[in-house]
């Protein structure tokens, strides 16, 4: 499995692993693909620098890229406590009671509250930014489109390329137009903040449109050799997935919570997803659990506007990881999650794909 | 592009095209694919006879199919007048209030009202069936699931392979311990009748689970020989098309009122259409215009069940063909829309198809 990606970036496989994990991050790179480490849940840039220090030292000097969120519309600036006075009591008490409902107990006194994850502010994404560059990083990309031009231009003088999703060909014109590099197709089907049109005809679509001027990689469904091959005959230069490594014994190291959720993913079926606003304000998929049918209850309210209603549920994703139930995760994840049956270690997920890919590849030529 | 279904079906293609009109039909299996007729809209057996006799002197000895409409649950019986009975003032009123405030006209004096389709009925769609295994049909396909039981042994005493559209896997294990000889995995991009499951994550999973015991076509997002070649690196025996042909110059034979319709597909974008309850009572796919709007405002009222839905728009339809109005067409497609940019003749479609795929897959073989 190679196309011009992989020269131009120096890996193996044009397979590239978005995660919040450092640990499966360095696993992704090391088994031949690009690890790209998601930086929303830094909220301190001293430590995202310790992080990207330890992915100097733990990715055998293969590359990796990072991941930062700066909304394409600047959203309101503040600190965790200015905004959170914009939040109705009406949602606050919400919150309360249906994790009541739901069983999932107070956090222990002492256990530090986060305050939210404040990395969608375009002030703190961009520390990310100016800390990555320090490090010898080989891609930045923006989960909500097009980084501001001055961030692509600073990136561009590190000769670090910038890759930004798109869920439309009007918002993947844009970002090329921006001087974006790399733009990810990101499907419907896919987890997280993700858009209406699938994969199936989003991706050609916006192969088309951007044309020479930028590859394309192909987001949402992706989680085998077939669905790789899929994407390269519908035009992709690579593969973008996300969803895929949460089942990863890398996952869990460092992540002595995600023991419920790894048990959660591994149950559900490709149906058991939702698309909603609940997790940022912005639409997302999530794993669909009992916290995410409380929030389609007729008494529930309308989720907050980015970033009010991430400070919201804050504390509530706290209490909700540290509780350990199955039933009341809060996890964002793509239709890929049918197919995610066990836990297991990056580097076998990696070979299984690139095989996959090949002997499907092989089979095609026979139906030609 | 071939499959082992060409020798079965004695077709030159795996490519299967759904159609409501015979000369679309008829010069798909020209082409080389396999034609298959939609008689949802044959209130009256006879009329649907005559039809296939048509077909089978105008298909140059190729083989086609019928696709009928039973829906697993067997819903209300009755005439169109008894139904008519059920349907709330309310929604009448609204009906009526719209076309008004849309501009669309009444039908002329004379103009005869259809009364409503009732193919949706299971004992029209039985006698559909009956009507088509007295012609040299190839395919009985059921847009809804499973037929019954005894509808598929009766299709197997005459030689006659049954297939059933599936949304989701647990569809398609009922579909083949049923009997069904031929699963059409049916993504959410589809037009029509359509489930929540892409076609990158549903069509594998439909193909591992249903393993030996039936070949699978992919329904959903397929225009291009590039979306076959993707289809078939899923691991599909074939490719379903529906939406791709309502642009084509064949569709206008006998449909003097198609011209505004293709105006607006040929318009339409990927991001234009909306899931809906509005056309039959069940969740499917259409043209988002002015139409689908008016019924998505506040304070329209929620869908009526199946089949009085279909019932209450049936002379809304009407009047919105015999209108002519692009931006009030009512009308189901899949996202592949945005790739029908011309009306063209049926083999030209087909043409490209087939040389596409074969590029696809000769360009995948150097990224082996």
């Amino acid at each position: 499995m190679r196309t011009t990606l992989c020269d131009r970036l120096g890996i193996e496989y044009p397979v590239f692993g978005f995660t919040p994990s450092e640990h499966v991050a360095a696993a992704i790179s090391r088994a031949g693909g690009l690890g790209v480490l998601g930086c929303v849940r830094f909220n301190d840039p001293e430590e995202l620098d310790r992080v990207l220090d330890w992915m100097d030292d733990n990715t055998g000097g293969r590359p990796y890229g990072v991941d930062v969120v700066m909304p394409a519309a600047v959203p309101a600036e503040g600190s965790a406590g200015d905004l959170g006075e914009l939040i109705p009591a009406e949602h606050r008490a919400f919150v309360e009671r249906t994790l009541a409902e739901l069983g999932v107990p107070e956090l222990p006194d002492g256990a530090a509250e986060r305050g939210g994850v404040l990395g969608w502010l375009h002030s703190v994404a961009r520390s990310h930014v100016d800390v990555a560059l320090n490090h010898r990083i080989a891609l930045i990309a923006n989960a909500l489109g097009s980084p501001p031009v001055d961030v692509i231009e600073r990136a561009h003088a590190h000769d670090v390329p910038v890759a930004a999703l798109a869920g439309r060909v009007d918002h993947a014109m844009r970002h090329v137009d921006n001087g974006v590099d790399l733009v990810v197709s990101q499907g419907y089907e896919a987890g997280g903040h993700t858009g209406e049109i699938a994969s199936m005809v989003l991706l050609p679509e916006i192969v088309d449109a951007v044309g020479e001027r930028a590859p394309v990689l192909a987001a949402g469904g992706i989680g085998s050799g077939r669905q790789a091959a899929a994407a390269l005959a519908l035009g992709a230069s690579g593969v973008w997935m996300g969803s895929f490594w949460l089942a990863t014994e890398e996952y869990r190291r460092g992540m002595a919570e995600a023991s419920a959720m790894q048990d959660a993913l591994v149950a559900a079926r490709s149906a058991d997803t939702v698309r909603t606003r609940i997790y940022t304000g912005k639409p997302a998929r999530l794993l669909r659990t009992r916290w995410t049918e409380a929030w389609s209850a007729p008494d529930a309210p309308a989720p907050l506007p980015m970033p009010l209603q991430n400070l919201l549920v804050a504390e509530a994703h706290q209490r909700i990881s540290a509780a350990g139930d199955p039933s009341v995760v809060s996890m964002p994840v793509g239709q890929i999650v049918g197919r995610m049956d066990r836990v297991r270690p990056v580097a076998d997920i990696m070979g299984e794909l690139v095989a996959d890919f090949a002997s499907t590849v092989d089979r095609l030529g026979t139906l030609r």
